[in-house]
């Protein structure tokens, strides 16, 4: 039965080849369409960033698929925030007050490569490579396209197909465009954009700075970062405005004012970056942007899933971690459910969809904290306050940024809910002077347990009026 | 030097028509193209609702033009709300606790036939109709254009080009397939849509129900409401799921099921319709979208207004009084920039960008205010408290539905965060037994106040961190 039913993915990205892997252990037939070459035989670059932030999510989903632990082999554990000042000074900023929470730098093509890897195990699962989709016809249920080395143009029909093609996806322009239903849908750009430098590894290979944190230069209107590669190399990433700013990318075009720029704001960065002018003018400058829509699926046809159906800032380290959720959550639905995809991809999107809505906007809202992280004091006492409640009350406080990451049982959406109150409550109870951070750390607890409560039950009142 | 710019503006719908009637009294030479054939000739429906609510805002951009009066001459004052409920009894709402705040139904093609006529007095703007425009090419400010009668394409240059091409504009379309810059664009349709049926007049040409009224029927999960019209017939519209709920259009798909539905919920109404059948299977469904975007403008060469940049659902009345705000807006602007179209246009979003965005989310809102109306407990006793509030302090105490209806002077934003968070203040303070109604209104006025700043400084403090 199942393995009569054709399964075709159009993307073999991670969330793709996550999904083609799962559907394949499940035994059904699956094609995977991807329209770039085999990333383990070409030295290509995705035209994403090329390492990401692998948590705990993500981690869930990996082990559903029984490669866990092979992406934990080419993991570098990043224990915490390092923040740089304009002088080079540096001091750690913690992810939580819990000892076992921590994010991995993870370098995209070699997970991809692990993933497409395993799933080559699978005799039911073929990978087609250079075979770009160019539209699906909803009607039939024909995929069409094209051979990127030969142009020949081609079509497949499926019994079910899913769109893993990232934001820039063939299936959700297809449900744009051929409008057979009400398709919502929202791009929502960031007026700043990004650029990815390198800071070389060192001669004998070994890292200039800690590998074991994830580097951060805030600068309120705009911000660095660096994530370490496996090769001993940083991954550099400026994020700056487009056109706006007393500095941005439009006015950088030339050596000098990029290395001026570097050099007043970045000084311990631009040291570590010998190519910056060339590299600045090289590579490209990335749009950020936000993609929601609904319905991600047509009857019991197609689904989008990852960033084509959800694509995200980059700012809280949880787009590829989303994606993977997805599988997982997807997984659950099929086993309640099998052999009626109408209904899984129905119960799919009404259990998942709010949680995707929810990182969106916890991606987009994060880019303010990151850049300002060490700007307002108000901030810097409630990030203390709650790293110690963390500590000393594990199992009974988190923290939003906890929550997002850490808890990969709270579903993005309940995370954002309780972790905005829980922001919320302590924020103005130390602006308003309502609570002594030298009080006993039980007591603070209480409080703020109490507090988050009222402003949760407050907003739910209000809300009433409108649903 | 105005006279040799060449204005040429998509659309001549309400706010095409106002738009070219001030650009032309500015003394601009304005050509106008409308798809549609003249409708004050042409017996057309423009595919959209028959009347609308005119109110505080449209007036004020009317008066800017000169037309204010002509506008209230075809108006019919609805001085409150009649609700209806299942066994046909009645009682009325009233907007506001004032006495001189009401709205006007008046219809859409006589509005729009008096702009037309009233622009046809300007030697210096000329309206063509059944003129189609295809696309807009950005780079060269061409705009093409075929003609519906003779099928025949041509192209008109133009120094400045306006898009008040409603809903599908097409400018907005040129905008996001050209990818000419990063373009945030937002549609998202409710599961809700909408059929119109009518009430005809009597057979002496009066109405059959009270005219003074905006009649509702509010249902929890759907809604049917009747504005008035000269003739004496209503325009009743119907909101109804598409495929959800209990009873959907998808379901209602036979004359017993309609008149089993009506004579269920509506039975006083369904009384009054004698064609309901016939109507519900002639008359389309409607889909209910709210449409978001930025920018609005490319260079100083294109705008767009009205529903083509901020398209609404009806439920808050102010889809029209929302687009001839941006008339009224822009004109401030070039007040002070004129000979500057890129500055108009950059100024211009930068002002009223926040206040789209708010009216389109109250009016999603408001959907659920106005079919639950009469349900939630809590909400009488809120629209009381409200009521009296303003009867005794009328220039104190303005509720959210008064600061948006009625007071033009408050720009959608502030209205909806002042109107927000008092509507939270009175529903918590009501529903936690913190207020005695009771109470003397002065003592209840002062709470109410102290409450709402209270929550608009704690939602504030929460902000810095998300910006």
């Amino acid at each position: 039965m199942k393995q009569n039913q054709n399964i075709l993915i159009i993307g073999a990205g991670l969330c793709g080849s996550l999904l083609a892997l799962r559907l394949a252990q499940r035994g059904y037939n699956v094609n995977v369409y991807e329209s770039r070459p085999d990333l383990r035989v070409t030295d290509i670059s995705a035209g994403r960033s090329i390492n990401l932030a692998l948590s705990d999510r993500g981690f869930k989903a990996l082990r559903l698929a029984g490669v866990e632990n092979k992406a934990r082999e080419i993991c570098i554990p990043m224990k915490g925030r390092l923040m740089h000042d304009t002088q080079g000074n540096t001091f750690t900023s913690n992810y939580s007050g819990r000892d076992n929470e921590f994010i991995n730098s993870i370098s995209r093509g070699d997970l991809n490569g692990m993933l497409l890897t395993e799933a080559d195990k699978y005799d039911n699962l073929t990978i087609h490579f250079n075979t770009e989709c160019e539209s699906v016809d909803l009607d039939t249920n024909i995929v069409h396209f094209v051979n990127r080395k030969t142009k020949k143009k081609f079509k497949v029909e499926a019994d079910v197909i899913f769109g893993t093609d990232g934001a820039g996806s063939e299936l959700r322009k297809s449900y744009f465009l051929q409008r057979k239903f009400l398709f919502s849908f929202s791009q929502n750009f960031l007026t700043h954009g990004y650029k990815e430098l390198e800071i070389p590894a060192a001669a004998e290979g070994s890292h200039q700075i800690s590998k074991d944190y994830l580097h951060i230069w805030p600068r309120g209107e705009y911000m660095l970062i660096a994530l370490p590669n496996l090769d001993g190399s940083f991954t550099v990433t400026l994020f700056l405005g487009h056109e706006e700013g007393e500095y941005n990318f439009k006015d950088l075009d030339s050596e000098d004012k990029i290395k001026a720029f570097f050099q007043e704001q970045f000084p311990d960065a631009l040291a570590l970056i010998p190519n910056i002018a060339e590299e600045f003018e090289n590579n490209p400058t990335g749009p950020l942007g936000t993609i929601k829509c609904s319905p991600w699926y047509y009857k019991g046809n197609t689904l989008i899933l990852g960033d084509a159906a959800h694509a995200v800032v980059p700012f809280y380290g949880q787009g590829m971690n989303a994606s993977f959720e997805d599988v997982a959550v997807l997984d659950g639905i099929i086993d309640k459910h099998e052999g009626n995809w109408e209904t899984i991809f129905k119960t799919y999107e009404s259990v998942r969809k709010a949680d995707a809505d929810a990182i969106g906007e916890l991606a987009e809202e994060n880019y303010y904290e990151m850049r300002d992280h060490v700007a307002n004091p108000i901030f810097k006492k409630k990030r203390q306050l709650e790293i110690q409640l963390e500590k000393h009350f594990p199992e009974q406080y988190f923290s939003k940024y906890s929550m997002v990451t850490f808890n990969e049982n709270i579903g993005y959406h309940e995370a954002m809910t309780k972790g905005r109150a829980q922001d919320k409550a302590i924020l103005n109870m130390i602006a308003d002077n309502e609570i002594n951070l030298n009080d006993d750390l039980s007591v603070l607890l209480k409080i703020v347990q109490e507090k988050t409560n009222d402003i949760i039950d407050d907003d739910n009142i209000a809300k009433t009026m409108h649903h």
